[in-house]
């Protein structure tokens, strides 16, 4: 259909229709509340269900039902409206469910406000909810990958009967470019011999569930999910590295902030800074190899977040000694800008600003 | 008073009205049930107020509404109800608001089952909620020091205008043992000129929340909460060393686990090994130090959980690569006996098993 | 399509599609739950929305929103369910709102039983919720009356802007019968003007609500309400006689009662008591023509009801004084035999029992 | 304690205080906001509770529970709040729970608006719940009046096991007049030996429930409660007349609007028309006695109301077709003048108004 322009928020809507989602259950709230909106105006015209629940905590819970009958679904918040679903999505991975799940971070903690944040990324990246578990979370950059990303989120999902995050922050949500639905050739979808469609004789009830009261039994269920998070390690990490092969020093940002990163890079690099840029694509598995095989030759890796310092632990994790780790951030709903972190590169370079 | 015989969960509950608090909003869950049910009883007694609210929701809202007046306020809950109050627990967070929060973990995901696990390790550390933020969690070993660190949690809450998490498991919750509550010289209270007690033509109203749309504004709140945050990280930390100044090897354990090691270290050393415990008391701020000065000198630590591997991050991030780091866990509700952590180190120091 | 064997719950059900009603919004309560399990297979297939709401006050005001479109919209509940209804009833006529909502009486008070009564007849005809109207009460007595009196309760609401109640009791629900859904003509459908369909540039914005703040302007909208409540009781009175003309002794009863006391009245009649039945259908408005025709011939009226006497209200106020009323009535749920009401007859009539 | 200058919201609060009631449980609502907020801050100091509920469905449920164990329990709200009550006041009547629930009507129907207005009429002396049942009715006209209805309202609930229900007007809430809390001889209290107090080995487990599944079983405890209603009907109808015994017409009103005819009657009399007022007090159960000692003497009834002409219901069932039964009134909020009922007056005697 070519390229069109559309708001970050509703490029995710339209890429979920894209490959099959018709199940959207949401409660609006700033800044994503264009997401919901769309998928209430879009999905009666696919035969599809959009309701809007009477709180997050009900959403949630449809996309467990709706999950457990084998459909594609999705749900949608910020920041606060996030916090509201852990109960849920801690059920949706005990019971081994598929859904996707968006987090269009704001600025935090409590309500804080509706300006763009990363502030969750421990929230969706350790387990917001109560147990042993780990969930796939994408970040999209732009809006073309956000078309590719949650198209690739729903197969994640099926393939590993797992709920997937997508979090992007408001800016990304409110932002308008052209993107491109191509034709794809999906990834094979499994059966879901699983799912709970009503019992027609075939080998009676199938049941759904997070309940297992015996300790045995529980322990059997989690060891099983930690070898499903051992694979989706081994096969699901995602990066870009740019201009890592030479550099000194490297910057580490995902988002919209790997974006302005980039600038600073490109402006750095012409003033003869060797600078580069590993862009963590899935925050969850994070993406250790490009860490491993640049730790030894960098002077120094720089966090740049729009947080206080959160994805600096799985930084420091990676390269876990072999070099030191710096940090750069704004909070609150601040957006850091090109020129502060060119300059803060200039600093850790021991260069001097122009 | 002397010794008194009581269930964890009681002397919780006694240890919070003994330093004062007399408010206490929750909603029943095994296995912390009776922690709710002791309350119910006691607090009209001594003039206080107990409410069963209507959901965990409603509970962790109570909190706030009570803790704004700046009264001593509790609530309580295990793993599924602690994930439902994640957003209010940001929300006090944000607003500053002093109040002790009490998570009696159980095996998770999801409903899983109400046997004893850690498994909110990451929950409670990195924040189960949206936004920046760290609250300090305690994790008793034994009933005394329950009533100790349940004491200290309010003082702490107050000191910094900040939540305090008290993190037990089921097995902390259900045991009897003798305990006594001592007269105690509390730490200096602070005066709490920001509590919302009703204006009386002495300086306008007090606001207390967590908005701040501007977000200039709400970044130099953020910083300010990483002032505190910073403040608490060197005056908060706790910790127990044991038998490490010649440890070869060191395990890594915190609440009812430690006390299962303790034994096994016992046996390994009587068998000639030499291996010694640190058990972070306090789980935020973890304990740096005791790893920075032993790093160095060990063949490597062992991370021991009721889960599956989640405070081995924050073991690995204070070693920062100067040792291996291993792990032994059990999950879904299972307590690891004396004799595997034993075998366990037998198999790490190249040993064998008598 | 010819005759179908059906429950009563299911009639009701088809009959509101064959209409047109594409949106059910309930919660299930025994003994009607048949007919929203019915709406949740069958509204899909015709394009509709079923959606079983989180309450059933959460059900009438889904109603109020769905009916405010100008779409054919019902729910459904039975005795304590409709009681929480109460506060959107009263909203849905102050707004002048379309809807059919169903009540399949059960044994009341409280939580009562699930066994068929008609307790709730004042909280149907005098208005269960607050301020001044009145609500089309249409009772059927068999299931092709159902089928009947449901299409007709649509046309009514559109035609008067009103909600219609079908009341029926739990017998009426759960019996079977064979009905036919014939072809019919309808009543001319009012244009919908007032819908808020969406502004297209078409004369600003339409406004749905039952609020008005000033007194005056509330007080004119009242009497708009009463006049058309005079015009409803001038054209929608319908009730049934039955062998009245040269009747001593007439019997006053609707529903399923009415069908016993028939054969009650037919047995009498074979032992010459001259015994009539006058059942109405609609019970509000009530139908008084029959009383003032037959007030100053009769010896005696009977009211026989499923409750502890509440139409015989109606009854003394429709004869006003011209001749005795008795009363005949079982409550909690006991269905009044053919033999008890002949009894009564009997004892009335002062004949003796054979 | 003397005279002192209070609201009426405020009076029917202090009337419940000063008999023993220690419990309250409200949602606010205008226009009786000030009966909940008077509250919050008088219990506390009498050892009770004051609870703001999340809805008045909480509320009502709140009351059921209190009321349970004994203790004098009051719930209050305005039209709207009151019909969400409408379950839990049968569930109340059905378990035979003493309880004082207050209505401060307000214009209707819907939202209306927060103007004075008696159209609830129907609602409190029908039921507007589901099932048999009569609930006490009683309309103060003046503040000193609430003081003494109030307090006998609790007498009552407690004598036959029932809720009582305090109807006023908006205009009733608000005014202030001096009141009087006297000394007072209590009807004897009636011991609580049903209440659930805890069992201590005296009996086993006592139940409070409406739930009776067995039809017989129901119907017999209906009969009961029928056999109490009955009782009630002898023993608590009140009801004041004036100027009745020479009246040509009489005049029905109650509440504030009472208070207006009576000045229009005392013009009426100056003018020589011999005019005169029953003011039921009690309008369940409805004073049909001063109608009958008065129904083959007068020329015709008029009942004045705040509604579109609710209680000439009953007040028609109690003349019975001896006399014209005329009405007037005003709605939405409008509250009648004296004029205006002297108007009426004029009109209805055939005389020429001044």
């Amino acid at each position: 259909m070519g390229k069109v322009l559309m708001k970050g928020n509703e490029v995710i809507a339209e890429a979920a229709v894209h490959v099959g989602c018709k199940y959207f259950f949401g409660y609006p709230i700033t800044p994503q509340s264009e997401l919901v909106a769309y998928m209430a105006r879009r999905l009666p015209g696919v035969g599809g269900i959009f309701l809007q629940a009477e709180s997050e905590i009900a959403a949630i819970n449809m996309v467990y039902g709706a999950a457990s009958t084998g459909v594609r679904v999705m749900t949608s918040s910020s920041s606060p409206g996030f916090s509201l679903k852990q109960e849920g999505i801690s059920y949706l991975v005990g019971a081994e469910l598929p859904a996707v799940i968006c987090n269009i971070v704001r600025g935090g903690p409590g309500l804080g406000n509706i300006q763009p944040a990363q502030s969750d990324y421990f929230q969706v990246t350790k387990g917001g909810g109560h147990g042993d578990y780990n969930i796939p979370v994408l970040a999209p950059a732009s809006l073309q990958e956000i078309v590719e990303l949650t198209e690739d989120a729903f197969d994640i999902a099926d393939r590993y009967r797992t709920p997937v995050i997508l979090m992007g922050d408001g800016m990304l949500g409110q932002m308008m470019e052209p993107v491109e639905f191509k034709e794809r050739s999906e990834r094979e979808k499994p059966e879901k011999a699983w799912a709970t469609t009503g019992t027609r004789g075939d080998g009676g009830p199938r049941i759904i569930t997070s309940l297992e009261l015996d300790a045995e039994g529980l322990e059997k269920r989690n060891w099983s999910l930690q070898q499903k998070f051992a694979l989706i390690k081994e096969n699901e990490v995602r990066y870009e590295s740019y201009q890592t092969e030479d550099a000194d020093y490297i910057m580490v940002a995902f988002g919209t902030v790997a974006r302005i990163t980039m600038n600073a890079i490109n402006k750095a690099r012409k003033n003869g800074i060797k600078v580069g840029l590993i862009r963590p694509i899935s925050l969850w598995p994070f993406p250790e190899k490009p860490f491993i095989e640049t730790r030894d030759q960098v002077k120094a890796y720089i966090s740049v977040e729009m947080s206080a310092g959160q994805m600096i632990e799985d930084v420091r994790l990676a390269v876990n000694g072999h070099a030191p780790v710096d940090f750069y951030g704004r909070t609150g709903g601040v957006v850091p800008t090109q020129e502060e972190i060119y300059e803060k590169i200039i600093t850790i370079a021991g260069g001097v600003s122009v």
